[in-house]
């Protein structure tokens, strides 16, 4: 983590944006909500505006194939002045169970009401472990 | 443009976000303002949040060396029932002058007063022309 990210706004924003890349090298991009420990984010493949299974999901796909991801985290308003967002780069993996899945899905609870009544302990988790975070402000 | 997008949803949205892939086949995104005239997404590689030239910009040498890209335009509120997301894939050019990039312009200053007062001429442009648009609704 440099030292000039705002960790506390990685922790407490509530939806980022997660790329990633399919088998012919192009580009996906979908709004998701996740936790970050400091260390690494991570988000529940749950059944929110999903149509498949989440073997079937493109991003589980995609990262079977290519486990490089990245994810921005960002503040909009109509004050360009006060824009702001953050780059993650990192890699990805699917956690299924154990401790560290159980743990995530705490996490995602605390943070997230809807999904203390949301069954989320079936479904895969996405780790991303950051390689590089840099943050960008408009001043 | 398929019969179920919500063009107007697209058209009035004031953020996206932009997946673009870089040489060695790994993703980034970044918050961007977009006007979209109903074939086309046009962006200004404005000065907004930017440390260096557009030439040196992560996006533009990515699209220099893959065209790829995907964005997103979507509605977050705490309601989940009310999430939303349309998810573009498409091929970036990038437009230094002339009739289209004047156009862009302009329909950029409508769009965004911000941009009234910028000076957009001397900046390019980025066109992505979708191949795919589709759209999520929680319902």
């Amino acid at each position: 983590m440099s030292a000039n990210v705002d960790e506390n706004f990685l922790r407490t924003q509530r939806v980022g944006h997660l790329a990633t890349v399919d088998a012919r090298g192009r580009p996906v991009v979908v709004p998701f909500c996740f936790v970050y420990d400091g260390k690494a984010f991570y988000s529940s493949l749950d059944e929110k505006a999903k149509k498949v299974s989440p073997e079937k999901l493109r991003r589980t796909q995609n990262i079977r194939v290519n486990p490089e991801v990245a994810l921005v985290i960002d503040h909009y308003e109509e004050d360009w002045g006060k824009l702001k967002f953050v780059l993650i780069r990192g890699r990805a993996r699917i956690l299924y169970s154990g401790k560290e899945h159980g743990r995530a899905i705490e996490l995602l609870r605390e943070k997230y009401a809807q999904y203390r009544s949301m069954r989320l302990e079936n479904r895969p988790v996405l780790k991303i472990v950051p390689w590089r975070i840099r943050e960008w402000t408009a001043e």
